[in-house]
């Protein structure tokens, strides 16, 4: 089949010398792109091998090391070009073995899923206390410091089930896991207990960054799976003096040097000029970071292997960046911009994967009206695949601080319906991806750094 | 949160009245279904009692019989109008208990894991003898009798993985699976082994109709895991001459007597036209008919129960319609249309569920140029919700015999990279199936009825 493909190209290739459109030539090209990852695709099994061999890797683990490995073994195996590594400054926090969490109510224990959110405090111990529930900061403001004084604060303000985009509700309910600890401390809480960030209804905890301000007292955060929120919740209308009792020894260590791992296909005529695609290699700690963002990782990775597999001609350099520590800093991201900008690498175009593995459906620009403009003319290029919906928007996380005024950032849109079910818990692992909507994504992209190549401003 | 959406509909109802233009009000009114859906939606609770209470449902099963009690009481208790059922002739096959295949190879026994294609015969005893393989029915005709007597054909053409849409790959390889049997026999083959129908390289057999050609001796027809197939493919590279045996235990009875389940909301202008909404009741009988058609059941109740609840005032009638039979024999489909031409009911349109409950994407339309390009105009509003590809194409197996110069017939795309992992089954279970994407599907179709009876032709 793979002989098919090149043999196709080929003619394509000759074809297109020789008076085809050029809309017939690029949807040759992306035809032949979209065949070959379908066909003789990779990026599957190398998922399998990142999730089930190495698995959850948060940034300053062990893990996180072994995938920096992995991921440069795999780079130069495909034989791209300049495999290196770039050394980041990540922070090294632990959950340890201890988490958990229980509230007692007439004289009955009721365990509740939980797991620390990433960058908590430990507790010297267990903590104890009444819970107060609130929905935002504005309730817990209302309630002031006689009502949370010494008292385990439940932010329980689920996401918005009538947004479409589930990544708005998500940015609508994601400041009580970012900074609820925070601002309960400052009303004299002893402790935060934080609904998960999904739409399901189900018992497993979704972890996730947060931060404490600056001067506020640090007291320990906990993730708390949507039924056992509920439950409790019900629970306090009951008994509204029901304690609650947590315990949890994360800790904090000094900072580790990892690395983001980056290779190339060197450009023919700009080689010079960069198009960067990539993702982020670190994961939470639970789960395999299949979704988030092992599907970015590999989908990445076989943008190369396919562009090269086909022989497509590139002006400019392709890279492929595994950034490291998106999840608690995005340390990677900001020291590859610092060395771009250092080191005076003209960066044309950066694609980031970052919202999961499933179909996609089209990308997100950051750009100017021109990039704009030129970007939707394309639309139709991708309908044949279902994946034009070409819309301005955030690009990405790792790939954010490389904007300025003539770089265009574009994020991939998969349909995210079922992204937040797995998203930093214990299911988002490699059975929860699809072969098939994983290899769509990776052709999609590859694609566009085609077309951004080849007929771009 | 129903109250809120209910007073909004008041409102935009009283705004419609009073020089809001028609584009606002029909995208205030789409805008408030899929509210309704997603804040209140019932589709997904049912679909839990249909595949968990009552579970697989094959035409002529006591199963079956439960899930028509189970449909007609569900749509009593919503309150909808003229709740009754329609006899239908089913044909009444059993699997039996007896179903396996292995074959032996250097005096060791490989079980392969395999499933009774329905409407198969079975066997008097195991049946064993060598294999011969084959991808199509044309490799079959160049071998001849002379190769094929007294052998089991293996049919292994798999889905073609280079087609974006999986229900063309799936209708490129399922003449393997309907007709295979009958070719082979023509060959004096005596039973017939079929790749399962799937993208997935797994080890779950599919199951699905296959049927006799008159005139030709019947031969058993099992369907083999992907896995399997390609195992016993490389074995009978290295020994040509293995054996294959099989048993099975498949008996077909007299034909008997189930029912369509039908339900109203009449209309107040036109309560003589109707528009359906519906999927099949019935389902193989493996798994749990989650998605097929589980799925399209309860997103057609679900568009009756919202409509009902937003108070949205239809002139015509709007029916619900569980058809019984799709899967071998579509004799709901064709004995509702039937029936609708004996009694000279007029209907306007009819909209099927039945490719499964992912995230929707659009629709396709058979049906008249001006029904096309009005069904076009409508893109738009559909557009907030990511579900705007209209196309032209085939809508549905049940509603297909309604077929005339005047009906519109569409039939709802949901994304479909996933359907056939599970399609046919014991993986087509309800855990496999999102509540989100379920419930989008059902506000879509909701949101087409209301334009189809508000602005349609």
């Amino acid at each position: 089949m793979k002989k098919y493909l090149l043999l196709t190209l080929g003619g394509l290739l000759a074809v297109a010398s020789s008076g085809q459109t050029e809309f017939q030539t690029d949807s040759t090209i992306i035809r032949s792109i979209y065949s070959e990852v379908l066909a003789n695709g990779e990026c599957y099994g190398n998922l399998r091998v990142l999730c089930k061999d190495i698995g959850a890797r948060l940034s300053g683990s062990p893990e996180a090391d072994q995938a920096i490995a992995w991921g440069k073994d795999l780079l130069e195996s495909y034989g791209f070009e300049n495999v290196h590594t770039e050394e980041v400054l990540v922070p090294h926090w632990t959950r340890g073995s201890t988490e958990y969490g229980y509230y007692e109510s007439g004289g009955v224990k009721y365990t509740t899923n939980v797991t620390a959110l990433g960058g908590s405090v430990g507790c010297q111990g267990e903590i104890s206390g009444q819970v107060i529930e609130v929905k935002n900061f504005e309730e817990l403001e209302v309630l002031g410091r006689e009502k949370v004084q010494g008292k385990i604060v439940l932010f329980n303000r689920p996401m918005d089930p009538l947004l479409i985009n589930t990544g708005a509700a998500y940015g609508g309910a994601n400041n009580q896991r970012g900074r609820g600890a925070s601002e309960a401390a400052k009303y004299g809480a002893i402790g935060a207990l934080v609904r998960s960030l999904t739409h399901a209804l189900d018992t497993f905890p979704h972890t996730g960054g947060m931060y404490y301000e600056e001067g506020i007292g640090k007291i320990p955060a906990l993730a708390i799976s949507t039924v056992h929120a509920s439950e409790l919740s019900h629970a306090l209308e009951k008994d509204p003096n029901l304690t609650y009792t947590m315990n949890l020894s994360c800790k904090l260590y000094d900072d580790v040097i990892q690395a983001n791992v980056i290779g190339e296909i060197r450009g023919t005529e700009l080689p010079d000029e960069y198009i960067v695609v990539g993702g982020h290699l670190d994961s939470w700690d639970i789960g395999e970071g299949a979704h988030d963002d092992g599907a970015g990782i590999v989908q990445s990775i076989e943008v190369l292997r396919a562009i090269k597999a086909l022989g497509i001609p590139l002006k400019r350099t392709l890279r492929v960046v595994l950034f490291i520590n998106e999840e608690n800093g995005n340390n990677g991201g900001k020291t590859y911009a610092a060395n771009v900008e250092e080191f005076g690498l003209k960066h044309y175009a950066a694609i980031e994967s970052d919202a999961g593995g499933f179909s996609p459906r089209g990308f997100r620009i950051e750009g100017n009206d021109e990039q704009y403009e030129l970007f939707q003319s394309w639309e139709n290029l991708f309908e044949p695949y279902s994946v034009h919906q070409f819309r301005r928007g955030f690009s990405g996380v790792d790939i954010r601080p490389l904007k300025n005024d003539t770089i265009a950032l574009f994020g991939l849109i998969p349909d995210g319906q079922r992204y937040f079910d797995y998203h930093h818990s214990n299911q988002d692992i490699f059975e929860n991806v699809n072969r098939r909507e994983l290899e769509l994504g990776a052709a999609t992209i590859a694609s566009l750094v085609y077309l951004l190549d080849a007929r771009g401003w």
